[in-house]
Order: C-alpha cells, then structure tokens, then sequence
C-alpha cells in the first residue's frame, strides 16, 4: 500500500470565477477535504475531536504553486502524503491533478502544516494520544517509512 | 429617517462563476452582511450573542427571485426592511441593486425568516429581552411603524 | 426506475460555520451539485453548454425552508425531482437528507426554477433541442411521467 | 504617502467555521479584495483587462504563514505591499491585522505571486502597457521606490 492518499474532487460552478478558472482560494479547500478523508479513513472525526477531547486542527502555514487552472466538469484528484509526524503538527505535500483521457496534469502543489489547538482558548496543544496513535497507523501503512519528530 | 436599512457590497472573483456572473448563493451572503450590520447598527453583536446570551439567530427560510445578474467589480447595495417582530423571529424584504450612473436596477429581491435558537441544543428559543428591545427601537425609528407580533 | 435523482454530499469544515452548523446559502451549493450531477447523468456538460452552444443555465427563483441543521462531518443526501419542464426553464424540487443510522432527517427543502439564458446578452433563451431532449429522457425515465408544458 | 495600502475587512458568519474562527482558505479572498481595490485605486478596473484587453491576472503562488485566528464581527484590515513589478507578474507581501482598542494584532502574513494571462489561451502574457504604467505609478508613490524589474 502507498503512503500517498488520494481523493476525487469535481469542479462544480461554486469553484469557478468569471475567469472562466478555478478560483485560487478554492484549491485549499479541496486539500482540507483530503486532509478529512485521510484523517476519516483511520477512524478520526474531527467533529468528534472538537467534543470529545476539545481540540481542533488549524492550519499553521501553506505554501502553494499554481501550474495551470482546473475548469467547470474537470475532474480533479487530491494527493496527499504526510511528510512529518510532530507532537502537535502534521507537515503534508499536496497536489491537485486534472484527470482525463490521456493522463494527469499538475494543476497546483504545496506544503500545508497543521496543528493542533485547544478548541476553546485556541492555544497550541499535543495532539490527543489516540489521535497521534491513529495517524501514525496511517504514515506507517506505505512503503516510504516517515519517522516519528 | 426611513425603516429601510442600506449596506454596500462589492463583487469581487470570489463572488462570481464561470457564467461570467455572481453565483446565485452568494446574494445570500450580501443578505446577510446587511442583516449582521443591521443588528451591529443597534449596538447588537452576534458573537456576544452566542458567547454571553447562548442563544443565535439562524435562517428558517428565504424565498428569492433573481431578476439580473451582478457582474465582477460592480458596486451592489443591499437594501433590507423588518416585516415582522416575533416573539422568536424576525421576517425580512431585502433586495439586492446594482448601483449605476444612470440609477439602481434590480437584481434580485426575497423574504427572509430568521429564527432564534439555543446555541448548544439548536432549538427555537425567544429572542433575550434585551436584544428584542434593541431590536423594536431599529423597527420604530422609520416611518412605517411596524406593529409588534 | 424512480424519477427522483440522489447525489451524496459530505460536509466539510468549509461549508460550516461558527454557529456549529451548516451556513445557510452552502445549501444551495448542494441542490446545485445535484442538479449538475442529474445533467451529467443524461450526458449534458454545462461547460461544453457554454463553449459549443453558447448557452448556460441560471437560477431564476428559490423557496427554501430550512428544518434542521448539518454539522461537521454529517453524510447527507441531496434529492432532486423535475417537476416542470418548459422551452426555456425547468423547475425541481430539491431536499437536503441527513444520513443516518436510524434513517434520513429533513434538512432543507425547496423549489428552485432554472432559465436557460445566452451566454453572451446574458437573456432569456430556448435551451438547445438537443439540451431539451436529454432532459426529456431524464423526467421520462422514472414512474411519475411528467408532462411537457 | 505610504507605498503600503491598506483595506478593511469585517467578518462574517460566511467567513468562519465550526472550529469558531475564520477558515484558512478565506484570508485568500481578503488578500484578493486588497489587491483590487489597490488596482482600482489607479483606476484599473480587471473586469474591462478581461473585455477590452483580453487578459487577467491570476495567482501564480502563495506563501502564508498563519498566527493568530479571527473571529465573528471582528474588525479586520489587509495590507499590501508591492515587492517586485514583472513584465508579466507582481509579486505583493500582504498580511492580515485585527484591529482593536489596544492596537493590531497580526493573524496572518504571506507572499503572493500574481501573473498576467491571456484571457481565451490561459497563457503568460505581458502585462498591457496602459496597466503596467498605473502600477508603477501606484509602486512609486511611496517612500520605499521599488525598483521595476
């Protein structure tokens, strides 16, 4: 199994603007959802993270490359690989390609960095052992080994 | 002084689609930055709401007719009239116009129901005391009285 | 086969809002995905609409009442019926379902009325024959034939 | 007169999230409004680039660093600085403050890259003359001349 995970996304009129483009804020939209999939395939909600242990995942930087732009009906997939296991973040590579006939294109790259807050004083905190235990199942299922910070 | 309340807007990509117009939800939005506003113009604060009331106002219905569409970067006004004061709700006319040289155009009008609920259970509660009245003085300071239900 | 059309819709943090539920007008983003989707089925592209017969579709009218919030991580269900079909416009009813493991809850229902326009005047106009025709697959499909107006 | 532009931003219920702060994706919208309300400050309207010059700007690549969230009815203001003019890009550092009684507060910062396109070949292209003139001209009217590349 590959430590790369990847998630559909379809450009509907709600992602586009009058350029005629996916709007550029959009794209981190679709990387969050990924990052909800993979988080969900481990048996982690978030909404449940907020009730129960009263933390929450924020982004804490974004780095992102725009390469070409995604119209209304492409049909587009999210990668994302998790590069770096932190007590309170998670450092992931994400990418939007365009699918069709002949292949993939590159639409947009970056490096996304979350972490990991108190739900009410939103402070830094560690993520919840069962979550970290979690995630590390995930990072440790493909064949690329990403070792534990 | 008139009991119609006036709020710009000005739209930007984020607004539009690919049609080369503004996406039908987000007149939803502008209707309601000018219902916030609105509330903000009688010293009411939502945020304080949910964090010192408990209580916040969610929308029960709405009912729109799109007659023309705004364009990128036109200058948009939001008008919005209280219909009705209830005891937990409170119904609106508002209107979207683009604002031109040679006057305003219609582009879409609606009635919006506003509901009041608890903020940890959901469920329909009265408006406080307190914002009611802050409420009733914005209805009765124009000149069409509206009665309180 | 049954004439309403379902689409799944998995909420995500960006369709929320701090209030802990659903934003109201992201609905709408919803019933349209759906009515997307219910296009695509019959083989009708709204993009290749624009760039080959150089016509789109817009909302003209919305009646929504809205019943019960979405949260965070809710599975829902957008349901999409055609229940008028003119020269120029067709109007559903659409329903947003929460899925559950007890069964579906009303979210939000309406009825929501498209027009087709020109792409470039921006004014009301036929749709294509063979847009129209698709569509009359689609409604003819199912049980409860409509009837063409 | 300042090479730095500021714009002001409230927040509303549309641009938070259930986690009770503004959604990371939205501050790029913000980041968007300033951007062009500082080209119509020299009186470059892009929706006329798109019908009377055929090319637009789009967002090339973004770095932002997240620090602090806002929150509903908070009074916000971006700032913008032009770092490098380009042929066919500019590259701007913007950043987001919270406005209070005891001063501002930074919530985010980054660098964007924006890129002129031909309109129809979503291709690089020259910045047209006439625009090119008013954004130098808008660079230099600071303290901090900016030196075209």
């Amino acid at each position: 199994m590959n430590a790369t995970f990847r998630w559909p996304v379809r450009i509907y009129y709600e992602d586009t603007d009058t350029g005629g483009v996916v709007y550029y804020a959009n794209y981190l939209k679709f990387f969050e959802r990924a990052r909800t999939e993979w988080l969900r395939s481990a048996g982690i909600s978030q909404q449940l993270m907020i009730e129960q242990e009263n933390v929450m995942f924020v982004v804490k930087s974004t780095a992102i490359d725009y390469h070409a732009p995604a119209k209304l009906d492409d049909a587009v997939e999210i990668s994302l690989t998790a590069e770096k296991l932190g007590r309170a973040s998670v450092n992931f590579s994400q990418a939007a390609w365009r699918i069709g006939d002949a292949g993939s294109e590159l639409l947009c790259f970056g490096q996304i960095r979350i972490g990991c807050i108190d739900a009410v004083s939103l402070r830094p905190t560690a993520i919840p052992a069962i979550v970290l235990q979690k995630i590390k199942g995930l990072i440790t299922k493909g064949p690329h080994r990403i070792s534990d910070q």
